[in-house]
């Protein structure tokens, strides 16, 4: 088998034999295949696309490229959550300790920021001397001890899918279903739990733009976590607006604790229900969403919920009166807000352009390199359909440094739209695919 | 200006602007576009293509990436000739000195064989002690003074289509219009030809297996010749069956020595005429096809143009007594004769796969690094259309590796197809395009 034959066969639309695929992938993790045919493959893929069972094929042998958690001594209720990427999205900041809280078990390995989206390890380093460096032993016993962790997923997991996406992410391959499917789904199996809900975003602050390729993807993802045993639920959620009202990685915290102090945003709320009853039903922890709902809601109300947070926040090393004494996090010397210049109703916020500001003025990074300013970002007065006056604050800047808020100050201008009329409701949660 | 965002708009089938193809043909020559960036454009270049002004200026770009020659000196009849790649195909070797002998000027730099193709160059150097390898000094002032000279490209020419041919032989990306057209044209435009005839084979034996595709690639070539001043003629021509008689290296040359004698194969000399007759008219060196046939006939019958070869021979510091002496060329060790097991009339003979045997029993070369044995190859005894008896001999093999022949004796015993009805006749010549 030649690296040549493979990329001529995709690229003359054949479909791959399990053996095609073991060579490819193979070729890729012993570093055979030289990086100039493996784009090319990775474009083809783009244009002609893999079958539901080339791309179950690819996703199971990317799994197993690398190392492979084993949470079956967890019991049955080991439960992950991934998000396809959103903006002000802290779900997972807050279902962790709130699923523990009720006698699930949340091991969960997460990312760093990367482009417009944030990432939940950056997030929790916001708490001060919060170690998400947990070794995997230090990672497994502290979910048997207190229900659940957090670390940086290291680099000997999914070898095949680290090369594949570094590769992606400069040949402009990244927005393709079968290879977004594969990326995410190896790096949940390989990550072990057996409870798997996947919140995919579309819309403007999202990588997928439309509720149809959710749709796609979503089904494409549940079926192969079908086909390799894995129980994968997904939830398409609107990203056309940020998530909750804050956006950075300290902001975010201090959001995610309001949460479970029982004072979180509508959206963030329902979210975050849709998504833990899903996971509370399926470990049997809870007979229906009502019942499950009722569970989470006494958890916050009870300060069950908050205690859990306490805890994980304190056997990682942090210092959990952080939750208490917002203080304690990294502040911004500069916050500045930007008010209306007309009355109406917000009809739209430009949820990558808010994004890409917030990365701008420090809140995240283009390249994996870049330093981060934990305390940049945003905090949103004003949603979608809230009626506004002239001179009413919409949102407010934070940010270290006062020139970059002025490198973006036209397009923080710019990223609200205030219309006479109010704007048609797009509903959070378009649908649940299992 | 970012490479990924020339990838992604080729990927969505946007137009590059010229400063995008700049940005691109700059990195490629500079080597800060790195290879795996620039095989995914290869490949979404294959899906989407390039128009005629994008591929235009491509190839202006990839004709000035390295030295060019200006043969202005030599005045308005300096002329090329380009073969696509095809099998048996020695027209060059004739038609060099055949147009030297009647006032052409031909300044030819040629290539090796690569593939199932053979090269010029490697044929040449099976005349004993031919230098192929002339500087440019010597190669200009040997064709001011006897009107020809052949000689190897060397790398400073064309940079960026040596990156780029490297790249597309081992990412599936050859068989694409457009980069065909580039790659084909920047050669001919940096040798410095004024009229330069492409003749584009189509057929079993070719790259481009369509008359259809063989007829857009030539009208691509021709207008994207005008759109840079130069006078391109494309002749397309069937690549059914190989070209003459003979395949090999040593085998070609005596059969090119064969057609100066005036001794050719019917279809050879056919497809000689036809691109000579349009290099003479177009050099204003004939009036018209009739007379520049006469010249040719003339040329030949007359033993001008074998006398303009032994001189080219002798110039190059070759012996030009093997004109007369064919034991003076690299003789196989072994012939092995093919015989007819059926009776009828030849109806195919697998072009492709009797090139694929030619080069496994030695005649050419998969890798460049390979060595090649100039005595190795084929003479047809029969062609498509020839009644054959059962014992007559269809081929001869041509070798010095026994073992090389017995391994592919099974597939020259099935290139011949046998049939009790002729075939329906091909003719050589489809279209002329100018």
């Amino acid at each position: 088998m030649k690296a040549v034959d493979i990329i001529s066969n995709k690229k003359h639309n054949k479909k791959h034999t399990k053996e095609e695929l073991e060579f490819w992938i193979n070729g890729i993790v012993n570093g055979t295949i030289p990086d100039y045919q493996i784009t090319p493959w990775l474009m083809a893929v783009c244009f002609n696309g893999l079958d539901f069972e080339e791309t179950a094929i690819l996703t199971d042998l990317m799994a197993k490229s690398g190392k492979m958690l084993d949470l079956s001594f967890l019991g049955n209720n080991v439960m992950d959550k991934h998000s396809t990427g959103g903006v002000g999205d802290k779900i997972s900041l807050i279902l962790i300790p709130l699923m523990a809280s009720l006698g699930g078990k949340m091991a969960k390995l997460s990312g760093r920021a990367l482009g417009h989206t944030g990432g939940t390890i950056d997030k929790l380093e916001a708490i001060p001397n919060f170690n998400t460096g947990l070794s995997i032993d230090e990672f497994l016993s502290q979910v048997k001890e207190i229900g659940c962790a957090i670390a940086s997923q290291t680099s000997d997991f999914t070898y095949a899918d680290k090369k594949l996406y570094e590769l992606r992410d400069v040949t402009a391959t990244v927005d393709c279903i079968p290879l977004i499917t594969s990326s995410i789904v190896s790096k949940k199996i390989a990550s072990g739990a057996n409870i798997i809900v996947l919140d995919v975003k579309y819309g403007d602050g999202a990588f997928i733009k439309t509720k149809e390729d959710a749709e796609k993807l979503s089904h494409m993802m549940v079926n192969v976590g079908k086909q390799l045993n894995r129980s994968i639920i997904a939830v398409i959620s609107s990203m056309e607006e940020p998530l909750g009202y804050n956006i950075g990685n300290s902001l975010e915290v201090i959001e995610s604790i309001e949460v479970l102090k029982g004072n979180g945003e509508q959206n963030l709320v329902e979210l975050t229900m849709e998504i833990g009853s899903i996971l509370l039903t399926k470990a049997k922890l809870a007979q229906d969403k009502e019942e499950a709902i009722e569970m989470m809601s006494n958890a916050i109300n009870s300060g069950k919920a908050l205690d859990k947070f306490r805890e994980l926040i304190k056997c990682q090393g942090g210092n959990p009166q952080c939750i208490e004494d917002y203080s304690m996090f990294p502040i911004s010397k500069y916050i500045v807000p930007i008010k209306a210049e007309k009355e109406g109703f917000v009809n739209k916020i430009k949820t990558y352009e808010i994004a890409v500001g917030c990365k701008n003025i420090g809140g995240g990074r283009e390249k994996k390199t870049d330093s981060i300013d934990l305390s940049a970002g945003i905090v949103l007065k004003k949603k979608v359909g809230d009626y506004v006056n002239i001179g009413d604050t919409l949102f407010e800047i934070y940010s270290n440094d006062e020139n970059k808020i002025k490198e973006n100050i036209e397009l923080f201008n710019s990223v609200f739209t205030i219309e006479e009329m109010p704007p048609k409701p797009i509903p959070l949660i378009y649908k649940v695919i299992e």
